[in-house]
């Protein structure tokens, strides 16, 4: 079994091609929630949908988020109605959000409904809510405090960033299934996510950094850098902004006490024989996804990289 | 001031007329709330939507419900995501079902969401929900209790009809301006609408029907039968099954406490001669709106008609 703590669109990335080299029955996925928010009255699971299309096929690849080939008339109709339009939603995708938050005020767990929508969808991998509580990411900027959706696509994450919180995690507890999911796991891979904003939130719930820790299974994350800056997105900000270097370093540290092997790009081979963390292995490969060849490679790569780490084998780098 | 009570697609075809004829500003809509459903996890008002979208210019003509042009995109991934999918709602429809939701899940009442919505419409007349109690038309057929959308859409109204019934409406009231508009009226108007399943639930509303015979005002109704069928709809069927007669002498029966004028069909014009009710007058001309032109005519003749009462010139018929 396969278990990855995946968020974001380099998680959403790495999922399709995960997808297309291992048997879907051995995926597990644990995923952010600090993203959601509540959108035109409904509640709106970014992260989960992301992981769930793309396990569909349905993930535009375009836009790294939302259906392919969605259209977007009832958002259309919202400005005009002067509605706020900031975070598109597309009318396909707007099935989703209505399915869940019906489901959700029937009372059931964001954990059952997103089994239902799984089925719904002919997704045969588990994919699992990091905690059905409700964890929120909050940004702190000089403009005050930010929601990460009102940070990242209102604000186009232009503000900088004193600090980052989330809400609720203190209190919060793992979803069903994610602590067993991590201690019987044949693997563990973070996906190449925001360390801070995407991965962050799932560490910050109480009991899965120990469970990380703890488990059996060699546990490799991918890094979402090169170099210095981030892949596509916030990260780097985020890091820095967290007390993280931003580089291979950071992640280094921020996942020290769990991690097995860090797969990071190939420009940061000089940063990985640097990095001088006993027990932390360290493999580069290209790990930027432009094609769904770059993303199917990175996930043979990781998979064959966690195969060879358990048969005991040496890793070279390319 | 012009008071109009309404309710259904004859409802909507003649408030397009009467937005040609008259004062926006003038007009009043007391509206049908019986038909209202949860539907998708949102609150939809069919009948407050389609007063709405005729008084905005949004009203499809083709369909008689909804927006025009409108797309159904959403609704086909609803029906891929096996949800009930025999209530039709388009994409831009959608918008004001969310906003509605939305405003009613904060507190707000439906007078209040639909004031709002009005004003987001750039609608200037006013529209009145009936009530802002609960109040459900339910139809006993032998397959069940059935809510009127079931009835009327999912089942095409092809089920025998036991009885009707108001559910809530003894214990309603009428919202806020709803007595004051019909006792401070000008005129009050009947749409050509189904007198049991569209006006019968606002006369259900304890206090309107006896604000509607002490009313100063003329009231006037127009008839949505030829002889002894609906122009369309389920009007014969649900007027035979409260034990009305399906005809003219039905609607004198049905609205006889209040009602000073009928404007019946030009081929009811024998069955108006043969009606005994004294007090009531009935005018008959063509009541069927095919097209604009026949929605703008009845709306003027209707005008006309109850100007001539109050200055107490004689009525004839064409």
């Amino acid at each position: 079994m396969i278990v990855v703590l995946t968020g974001g669109t380099g998680g959403a990335k790495f999922v399709e091609g995960l997808r297309q080299v291992t048997s879907v029955e051995d995926l597990t996925f644990i995923v952010n929630t600090g993203d959601d928010l509540e959108w035109w009255g409904l509640y709106v699971s970014p992260d989960l949908d992301s992981i769930t299309y793309a396990m569909a096929g349905l993930l535009s690849r375009e836009r790294g988020w939302g259906v392919k080939g969605d259209t977007f008339y009832c958002l259309q109709a919202m400005g005009e109605l002067d509605e706020p339009t900031w975070f598109h939603v597309g009318d396909r995708d707007l099935a989703i959000h209505l399915v869940r938050s019906r489901l959700l005020a029937q009372g059931k767990t964001l954990t059952e409904v997103t089994t239902e929508i799984c089925r719904k969808l002919g997704v045969q991998a588990r994919v699992l809510p990091m905690s059905n509580s409700r964890v929120e990411t909050r940004v702190t900027t000089p403009v005050g405090e930010l929601s990460f959706q009102e940070y990242f696509v209102q604000r186009w994450y232009q503000d900088p960033v004193n600090s980052v919180r989330f809400a609720g995690a203190s209190e919060a507890e793992p979803a069903p299934g994610v602590i067993e999911a991590i201690r019987s796991a044949g693997t563990v891979i973070l996906a190449p996510s925001n360390p801070v904003t995407s991965i962050g939130p799932i560490l910050a719930v109480p009991g899965i950094r120990a469970a990380l820790r703890e488990t059996p299974a060699r546990v490799a994350a991918i890094s979402p850098l090169v170099g210095s800056a981030a892949v596509s997105g916030p990260a780097g900000v985020l890091m820095a902004a967290q007390g993280l270097p931003v580089s291979i370093a950071g992640l280094a540290q921020a996942y020290g006490d769990f991690v097995d092997i860090l797969i990071a790009d190939l420009r940061d081979q000089k940063a990985a024989t640097q990095l001088d963390r006993p027990g932390l292995r360290v493999h580069c490969t290209n790990i930027v996804m432009k094609t769904l060849e770059n993303k199917t490679k990175l996930a043979r790569t990781v998979l064959a990289l966690l195969a060879g780490e358990k048969s005991a084998s040496a890793i070279s780098d390319p």
